[in-house]
């Protein structure tokens, strides 16, 4: 989001628990556990209130083929305070997962947003930050070595939620190898072998429960910086 | 776009004049030859007047290494009438090029557009579509066969840019193989031999000047269905 001025960054807040509230007081508002598909409908926007979606592309085929995740694009993930939507467009369907337990989702017609004419403009305001994004997270799939596209796939991921802790920067919640190859065109397989190659080189580490990580970077990162430090990577 | 109702459809060509009128007025216009690149700065708008524009990313690396194509990823086409923005987001930096001759771009700081509200909800309305037709484009990129992504690239680029034909639907410009390859992870030599091979199963045709067709849809086709058609398939 691209506030210009001060005055503007501290109003979201306000405006955002006035939605919630509205939305929970006309029963908008459901949460969902890991893995659980959301029942998102085109021409609805929806808002994720708390946990992170996994959104994923599925060609119509497989859609009616099977029931699996085999088939599914991996597109990336929606972190809280973020809108999504549902796009339906042959040969393909968007779908939205919950990628963690406890994931609230919240949601509204587009007409509803005519109480909130700020709120609205923050939404769009939103799609275009997420619409740049994509368009780098494309370049990095441009390139030809699978190697190439999973540490620039991975360092996207990790610059836009990774946390950091002492081993460098982590994903909050894993990633299974099969939603990686989803999304950098290439197989379970092939991902394991290569994210391998680059734990041996040192330029990413697994920590806990599967957690993919990016080393430090070499300047020393003190509080409020940290954010700003990751996401201008 | 989605104008909300039809007194709205009519009036964005309105707007969309003033706006040209003014940017003439303030020397914010200029015309390129194709292949030459827009010296597109970050953080300012720009919109197609007329045209197409070409898109690309460009690792930082490359962007510093050589001044030739090799490296850039073609992101898609802007056409007449589309907002477009660069974001430089290391290691990534987006570049616009016109794709064909006369192309003419007109821009503007985010505050001129203060000046025309609406024009600037449709700007971020058209960033809304526009990102929505890329979580497409990547949806068909995870696909793991190079033949199934090359063919769902061209499926997607023809029903956005596509003009009819009694040959079918043809992109109204070329595309080098060069290009299409980078756009989905691939080499020219491959994208060659696999055009080749979608040619002989009759699922795409060449005409004319090297321009790439899908064959005709087996509904008959009349007059103003035929945009509908094009990019409802």
């Amino acid at each position: 989001m691209y506030p210009s001025s001060s005055a503007e960054t501290s109003r979201p807040f306000l405006i955002w628990q006035k939605v919630i509230n509205w939305a929970q007081n006309h029963y908008r508002e459901r949460t969902f556990n890991k893995d659980e598909r959301i029942p998102a409908h085109p021409g609805l926007l929806y808002l994720v209130q708390q946990g992170v979606i996994r959104l994923a592309g599925v060609s119509e085929q497989s859609a009616s083929k099977e029931e699996s995740e085999e088939g599914e694009t991996f597109l990336g993930f929606i972190a809280a305070g973020q809108p999504f939507e549902i796009v339906a467009q042959s040969p393909y369907a968007l779908q939205a997962y919950a990628h963690v337990d406890g994931t609230s989702v919240i949601w509204l017609y587009w007409q509803d947003l005519d109480n909130w004419p700020h709120f609205h403009w923050e939404v769009l305001e939103a799609f275009r930050a997420q619409h740049q994004r994509k368009l780098i997270w494309l370049s990095t799939l441009g390139q030809r070595q699978t190697i190439e596209r999973l540490l620039g796939f991975l360092t996207l991921l990790i610059e836009e939620h990774g946390k950091p802790v002492k081993e460098g920067y982590c994903l909050p919640f894993s990633l299974t190898h099969a939603q990686i190859g989803s999304a950098i065109g290439s197989t379970r397989v092939t991902v394991t072998r290569l994210m391998g190659k680059l734990r041996e080189k040192g330029m990413i580490t697994i920590i806990g429960d599967n957690l993919i990580c990016l080393p430090s970077y070499p300047e020393p990162i003190t509080g409020a910086e940290e954010e700003t430090i990751i996401s201008k990577r």
